[in-house]
């Protein structure tokens, strides 16, 4: 096998560990919590279903390619709890290793491709890392909501923090951050968060 | 909540589901089978870093759409044991209705683009098509090579049966089918299947 194509592969077969890594939402069945293979699948899909809403012209496919490697950096650092935003600062360093050492595994010219697009995205400066940062957040709220409030009520999440961790989507998407305070509002309603006292 | 936005929240909350429906390769590390949801992302990747071997210039983007939406009528129809050529033949239908029924959750827009994309993956016969089969293809048969085949051996697949069912990716990328034979000879030298008696 040519030296490019095993980089290749050995690049795929690395990547497969990312269907191990759980995240904090339950799948909306409820029975066990989506890892970040199934998460990065359902937020291209919603990338394409949602397009209309992004408040910028986007490069689609830019966007899916972002939604699909982003996550890849967890398989060595981890799902960090979206809350904990002491824990996130700190796992910039770790995340960006990540990067460098799964990403190298490719071809010079992919490896490069794909930090460029890792980094576009944490970064948050363009419409398209704007626009999938919209999907990103959206998925988690949606199962969150639609599968009881579980995962919410279990970490004792208040409506301030979901608002303050989230309102990044007004950035992308205005009309739909209009629908997300609406799912806050009933979340709250119905005891899935915890509202001020 | 708008009729629209409606609809499409719909429709994501509803192949939520395809998280749940198992296929027959196991994760490379062996300890359980991977779902519709995992390859769907897993290939799409894969149409990234293996572009360059395509026999034919495509449009990524389609390549990509086919990838993550072709496998979402397994919701209604399951994962049919691909060396089960009767059954997959019967299955045709039920996808068939299982496409209208999901899909059809869809504002009329998106639902045509949607069907279309996975009426064109079904047929085979554009270079988009073409190579997006071969991501389908090559995925379970790099796991099932690297997990220690495993699937093939519990199976009682020979080493025929997957040249027939694979050789369709020679159509897409003639480079991937070299490699591809090079594995499925390793792999009955190993004694994951069934060679030739």
């Amino acid at each position: 096998m040519k030296d490019r194509l095993k980089n290749q592969i050995n690049f795929i077969l690395e990547i497969d560990k990312l269907k191990n890594i759980y995240r904090q939402s339950l799948l909306l069945d409820g029975k066990r919590r989506e890892n970040d293979a199934e998460h990065s699948w359902h937020i291209a899909i919603m990338a394409l279903v949602l397009q209309e809403y992004s408040n910028f012209d986007v490069d689609i496919l830019k966007v899916i390619k972002m939604l699909i490697l982003h996550d890849i950096v967890e398989i060595d650092a981890g799902d960090v709890v979206i809350f904990d935003t002491q824990k996130r600062k700190e796992q910039a360093n770790v995340e960006k290793d990540a990067a460098n050492r799964i990403f190298g595994k490719l071809p010079i010219d992919q490896r490069k491709e794909f930090i460029n697009l890792w980094n576009e995205f944490e970064e948050l400066k363009t419409p398209e890392s704007k626009y999938a940062r919209v999907l990103d957040r959206l998925e988690p709220i949606l199962l969150n909501y639609y599968s009881g409030g579980r995962a919410w009520k279990d970490a004792n999440i208040t409506k301030q923090q979901v608002i303050e961790i989230n309102q990044i989507i007004e950035q992308g998407a205005t009309e739909m951050w209009e629908f997300v305070q609406e799912l806050i509002d009933e979340a709250t309603n119905k005891g899935y968060l915890k509202g001020h006292f």
